[in-house]
């Protein structure tokens, strides 16, 4: 059975912004931890949800009609089938949680590969 | 759509123990925060893992064989039919997922009733 997971010291492994690891699995699902910067692009998950927790300063994320911006200990979960675009002014950490194999950019074609940390 | 979720907001609508509330909804899965503080009783869960993230003090997770003990951005998910104990010496503040419907205490003559805030 794998260890307790300390999201601080994951998040000190790597640098590169956009390129989650996952920490844990969780019924299918990948637990993971991501730092961002900048604009994202608009994508859509059509077959889930996607849950963002902020750990770090504060994330934008754009839907087409509004904008949620959350701050550390606030979460929004993007409903599956809606557009989304992720904007970071700074460096933001993230926990995100998807389906294992979800592609994060919403196509295979240009999505991080998954890497366990 | 729903909004996003402060988590200390939340938390500061309640204020009993071992009472589980939905703030969010993702995948068929509950998003839950709730307080805890005491033991809570030896359960499983056959079809489900179980994830805990520590929001606020220490929280130790009794299995048979060993005890995790999580502090503030620390998580871990217990693997579903493993028996386990929360046990807290202070007042946590937890970040739960489980399956819409799961009994909380393993068992639905004694789980929480779902409650949505």
């Amino acid at each position: 059975m794998s260890d307790k997971v300390v999201l601080a010291e994951k998040l000190a492994l790597f640098s590169d912004h956009y390129a989650p690891r996952t920490v844990a699995e969780f019924n299918g699902h990948d637990i993971m931890v991501v730092k961002v910067e900048g604009p994202y692009h608009w994508h859509v998950h059509e077959d889930t949800d996607d849950f963002f927790l902020v750990l770090k300063v504060q994330l934008d994320i754009e839907l087409r009609d509004r904008t949620v911006s959350l701050g550390p200990g606030e979460l929004f979960v993007v409903p599956k089938g809606v557009e989304h675009r992720p904007v970071a002014r700074e460096e933001v950490h993230l926990l995100l949680i998807e389906p294992t194999g979800t592609p994060n950019s919403g196509d295979p074609a240009t999505a991080a590969p998954r890497r366990v940390v």
